[in-house]
């Protein structure tokens, strides 16, 4: 299949490596900044262009991995090729496309990219949305050829799964930062927490959170929760991250 | 060398087998409920004790491993035998020991234990503490024979190392279950963000935190954050979450 990348960021790049990998063949891979498009287009084998003018119409796929707020203006530019056009943002609707055209949908991986680090696409989940049954079926068949966790999700599930992934890892990796700024207070080195953190999340590969939740919270271990607060009286944020998540806590294994 | 375990618990039950896999004797494992002491004397081949009266003196080490609280107690009667007492607390000071004994030290290794889950114990955090040279030379030996991480840590770090674990750990896995209960209002399955879990703490095993945060509060996308709050607007609890730790990642960003 020809497919055509528009960005040039992490989930461009991962994505433009997942397809090359997987035999098709990318056409051009667009960015406005020419540097950036290049270096990409050199690894995928691909014409590097900067310009939408410049776009190659004899292509199957328009990938759009840009920016949420530039999906729409791109949208709008592509839709005269009459090519199906998928974007890639977990936060924005299939109906920004419709807009322009029906030949929509969205190709959405649920994964954290960074462009330093290489990873198995083939178990990054998937989650497609097509404007129609014959289209979410095209992209469920080009999602097989990436990846072995596809998921059809409508764009209001999307919205939520957006939501949820800062739950899952912008905000556990800001815990993480947080705890090594308390051990760098006492020249301890983040090595100490690092198997701990990779054990919590191989944890819950095979199990839910709720059965294997540890600490002082789910104890409804008083002490610990005042000395660690006291602890923690330099710095009224944190008292109140750590008093709002330990209460979530509580409330939890009540529940259960 | 001779090991006694004070406790049946997940500390307990992980560093007794640990133990004995580094082929130390284990002579006795003592827990107030005989049948939980049988179980992991069974596994370590050790005699199971429920009563104190029936410690056998034979021995080079107790290791406490029970609940804070229990601790004191414990030492208090086995501060008579003149045996290398240790406990291994993340939360409870060298001092609790040295009220009875001089010959005290602590093992604290820093990791979440499930007795259902088995663990390489070689990558362990080992926290030492001796109440003199000799015997924090004695406990890095001994902590050598069972992980290859090994740290002298005092009390005082001990106690910031025990707070930093409740956010590297146990607040993850809390947003983890929220995570998982946002997805569930959905009908969407945690298979969606179990990868994107274990990516961002493989990340950090490589790279500090800071550097590979992403997400919306860290690029200050304050309209995607509206409309993170405004689906949260059912929940007034997971608001206050939200808005409190994107705060501080956008901090976090202005700092660096």
């Amino acid at each position: 299949m020809r497919i055509t990348i528009i960005g040039s960021g992490n989930v461009a790049t991962h994505l433009a490596a997942a397809f090359k990998n997987a035999g098709h063949n990318i056409v051009q891979v667009y960015s406005r900044d020419l540097q950036n498009a290049s270096l990409l287009a050199y690894h995928v084998k691909a014409e590097a262009i900067d310009n939408l003018e410049q776009i190659n119409p004899e292509t199957d796929r328009f990938v759009i991995a840009v920016k949420d707020d530039a999906i729409e203006l791109i949208a709008a530019e592509l839709a005269k090729y009459d090519n199906l056009i998928v974007h890639t943002s977990g936060a924005t609707d299939l109906q920004t496309l419709l807009k322009y055209t029906q030949n929509a949908g969205v190709f959405y991986p649920l994964q954290t990219f960074s462009k330093t680090r290489e990873l198995n696409f083939n178990t990054v989940p998937l989650c497609i949305e097509g404007a129609d049954e014959k289209i979410t079926s095209t992209l469920n068949e080009l999602a097989y050829t990436v990846s072995q966790n596809v998921y059809r999700v409508n764009s209001d599930q999307r919205k939520t799964l957006h939501l949820a992934a800062v739950f899952a890892c912008n905000f556990p990796n800001y815990l993480y930062h947080v705890s090594q700024q308390l051990l760098a207070e006492k020249q301890l080195p983040f090595d100490l927490l690092r198997p701990l953190i990779l054990e919590t999340a191989e944890k819950v590969q095979e199990h839910f959170p709720a059965g294997v939740q540890t600490g002082p919270a789910v104890r409804s271990d008083e002490k610990t929760m005042a000395a660690h607060l006291e602890q923690l009286q330099q710095n009224a944020d944190l008292q109140e991250i750590y008093r709002l998540l330990s209460q979530g806590i509580i409330k939890m294994d009540n529940r259960g």
